[in-house]
């Protein structure tokens, strides 16, 4: 099944960590990999963000799914 | 300023769409890194996921943020 | 109060499962119902979703709110 | 590939709606189905929620993806 | 209706645009106001968070909904 | 380093409860403030959504990061 989210980031479980309700999974991710972020155009103007620009992509980790063959 | 989110994946930005209100916004990463999700008890169980398993790390576009010095 | 968010489905609760600081709750909808997904133009054409398609709403637990009367 | 996000709910496309970085996607689900929310201790408490009771499942539509075989 | 999410800041709304898909709106908040976080224990000890610091609550705009009597 | 999430809420932290994987942060927010929502269009003309509206901005707790110098 292929799916809408625009980020799917190929690595290795590293950690897993279980509580009663909730899991705290650590990813190793080894190849270069290309992140699409979709902000504000408000924010782009605001941070002045443009090609060639070093920057990080932000994510908290509740946002993060994993994906399993 | 540190911040709570978890991911903080270092790249170079490739290409920028601006839109009426959002933008897409493609980053480049390069050097490998290490993903934090954290998803419920029950989906570990259910996808049986273990230290070593290949997985991947699944992230709508919409909930990754940029950050820019 | 009228809402923004644009999913709103009626149903049951059917398990609730409590943990230190977060809760695991099962709701069973009985009803046919209609969901609203934004995602990207992107993902609208990579997938080449059209009218008509079989295919599946996927939502991360910790994105659903509940409420209550 | 399975994923750990709790709730797939099959239906068909009604319609799509693209603008230029996002699309507004409907979905009419047809079956009874079930939905997980991980929500806070607390608010279980503030709301009392408990097995039987009549719920909504509040979802806003930015955190809905889209999946198709 | 109650609803389970924890932030709801009473406010005025001061700016809307409309864009083909989402819209932008800004709402002054004037009282003093909660806001409840859930984040990771681990971010909690590395950030060092504790009752008395100054922090600042970081929310992407496309994780606000805005609700109307 | 300057972050595309459009609210920073500046605040003296009250409470903080950790479990297992997630913690639960108050944080007090005194000063007046604004809040950025990106809603459906649909959802601006389904509840009227004009300048001069008094709303409330809906968060849920697992979508709020926080940051400290």
């Amino acid at each position: 099944m292929k799916i809408s989210a625009r980020n799917g980031l190929k690595g290795k479980v590293e950690k897993v960590e279980e509580g009663p309700i909730t899991a705290n999974v650590k990813i190793k991710i080894e190849a270069p990999t290309e992140i699409t972020a979709v902000i504000t155009k408000e924010s782009v103007k605001d941070l002045n963000i443009k090609v060639g620009d070093d920057v990080v992509a932000i994510i908290k980790a509740t946002e993060v799914m994993v994906g399993k063959e």
